[in-house]
């Protein structure tokens, strides 16, 4: 079943446009400062283990994830470099954090107390990375659990703090003025840190102001092709490419009705194409009448509802008129994961994590 | 890694509710009417092998999937029983189909000629569906091509044809015209058809009119819990409950907002809760301040953005406040995925077949 004809969709990835991505990081921050890989949620949905070893030729320092599972099957494809788990110390889950050799983000005072207890218990410190909320109300130390540790922090002997980091709410907006006082939140508690290293900055952050960067920049959505700069170019390589294959055509009579609901009608004879992909591959039912897909660089609209395992999309206006088995593109040349994400009112970084699995991945 | 606390929310399956939905079609319909089980998209997002099995015990007399991927997959699990594919037969697939004994669904004209062919070639006739299109303009024979087809059908002495079928494009909506207008359509093409199977109803259709049950009807999502009849309460039994823990608390200060792009902000001092799900997790970003879970059977809002590993809920209206760890229900007895669906603006289907692969699956 290695036939071309046979799958949904063809996911291809381009893992020397991540590496460029990366390197674009690495070439922008000022020595010293590192550059995270940030490959949570199955690396954003394009597959852990190539993500992460393309990653790895370009020396990535820290790897971070979002759940103790994911940081263990990390673990199995990497050894050696560190990885830090976002949402936190899992309660019953410290022997597995210390078997593993990861580092937790410690969000809470209830999960400090824990991994120094944890710490003491086995007679040796144990690395953490404290995270300080500073205004996205989501994970952190709170204001007031912020004072109280700092004040304390050197009670703590059981922790071996790598790392003290904050997360910005609003970074993709140039003009927030939360960007700046999340910073200066933060440079208020790193001062209590002198000898530690510091992160602030995601995607967007990096590019909003070098005093962000600090000891280590962390980029997500942008490594993977998404623009950070909203208001600008994108300055990143795009690195996927989602395209599918036309199953049927149909010629269709003015007044007649397509998909469920019939939610359109044509006004004259025209011509449709049905695809093998629906928002069971991911290609959510908010693009219902609203997405474009292109052919041969020429848009096409869906029509009608997006069903679970089809589209149906407008071919009536093309000069030229395709054939089936040919290949519609759904992101690449001519539509960004941005522009598709924002026909389904959402944004990119939503697109990547909802690619589903039916679609043959390529890695290129 | 298997302790409860390491994930990021359990998704239990109650498969004895999915036979006890399955028994329900099989005990409305008259002897002799078969029911199909409809296990595409990996059944629904619910997991190909044990709902096969579980329909299995029960006779379930064919599987339809959307792909021969999914066929192959299926096959599998399942040596013996019928399968058919609904998206078609994939062009340059046709020696698997023979090889893993698929039925394709014919839906066009060059589909069937094909397939002919390809039995032609075989030196021996080949199982086939035939896919008649009667108003919803997705996939099947269109209203030229059909009556061709019917016309030449003794011609086509390559094909085995099991079962002719079409299907519903508005049976949610029992006033729609268009319902029994499909059905006149589709019995006018059945007369042509004498001594061979005939299917038309999916979930909602068998409910409309035992006229529409024919030889076989083919449930989907009532099958897997969702309403097959929106306007009164629903026939069928839950067959999901979702529920994710608490990872941290927060006490928040009026005028402080939460969550990326600080679309929520409080008005007055009150207390959230973070939990690990996201929607990486397949819980939609369109859940952003609009969605409700529950804590003990009390309803709690999703404030702010949805993230992709996160979600953030106010409790400072409850009575008794929760505790980090403590579980929090998505779906179950106080909110149906048909529920929650409506909050994402779109329909239970969706919601089956976004469930991520983060959940711990536990079928019971």
């Amino acid at each position: 079943m290695q036939n071309f004809y046979e799958k949904t969709g063809f996911l291809d990835i381009k893992l020397q446009n991540l590496a460029n991505n990366y390197k674009i990081f690495q070439e922008f921050v000022e020595k010293g400062t590192n550059v995270a890989g940030i490959v949570k949620a199955n690396a954003y949905g394009l597959g852990l283990k190539p993500i992460v070893q393309t990653l790895e030729t370009l020396n990535c320092p820290i790897f971070f994830v979002a759940t103790p599972e994911e940081a263990v099957a990390l673990r199995s494809i990497n050894t050696q470099t560190p990885i830090a788990v976002l949402n936190g110390l899992f309660l019953g889950a410290e022997q597995d954090y210390i078997h593993h050799n990861l580092t937790p983000i410690l969000n809470t005072p209830e999960e400090i107390n824990r991994w120094n207890k944890t710490a003491q218990n086995n007679g040796r410190k144990l690395p953490a990375i404290i995270h300080f909320d500073t205004g996205m109300n989501r994970l952190g130390l709170g204001h007031e659990e912020t004072s109280t540790f700092c004040e304390a922090r050197h009670h703590y002997n059981g922790l071996d703090i790598q790392m003290v980091m904050s997360h910005f709410s609003c970074a993709d907006n140039q003009d927030n003025p939360m960007n700046h006082d999340q910073f200066l939140a933060f440079d208020k508690i790193a001062n209590f840190f002198p000898n530690i290293r510091k992160s602030l900055a995601n995607s967007s952050g990096i590019f909003r102001d070098k005093a962000y960067h600090y000891d280590m920049v962390r980029p997500g959505n942008a490594l993977y092709g998404g623009n950070p700069t909203p208001e600008k170019a994108n300055p990143m390589h795009p690195v996927i490419e989602l395209t599918t294959r036309i199953l049927q055509i149909r010629h269709v009579k003015k007044n007649q009705s397509i998909g469920y609901n019939s939610t359109h009608a044509f006004d004259k004879d025209t011509s449709t194409a049905t695809l093998a992909v629906g928002y069971a591959d991911g290609f959510h039912r908010a693009g219902s009448n609203q997405t474009m897909v292109y052919y041969n660089g020429k848009a096409c609209p869906v029509l009608g509802r997006v069903s679970m395992d089809l589209i149906t999309i407008g071919i009536g206006h093309l000069d030229k008129q395709p054939q089936i088995g040919e290949a519609i593109e759904i992101i690449g040349p001519h539509q960004s994961i941005d522009d598709l994400a924002s026909t389904w009112n959402t944004i990119g970084y939503e697109v990547l994590t909802s690619l589903g699995s039916r679609y043959h991945r390529r890695y290129i």
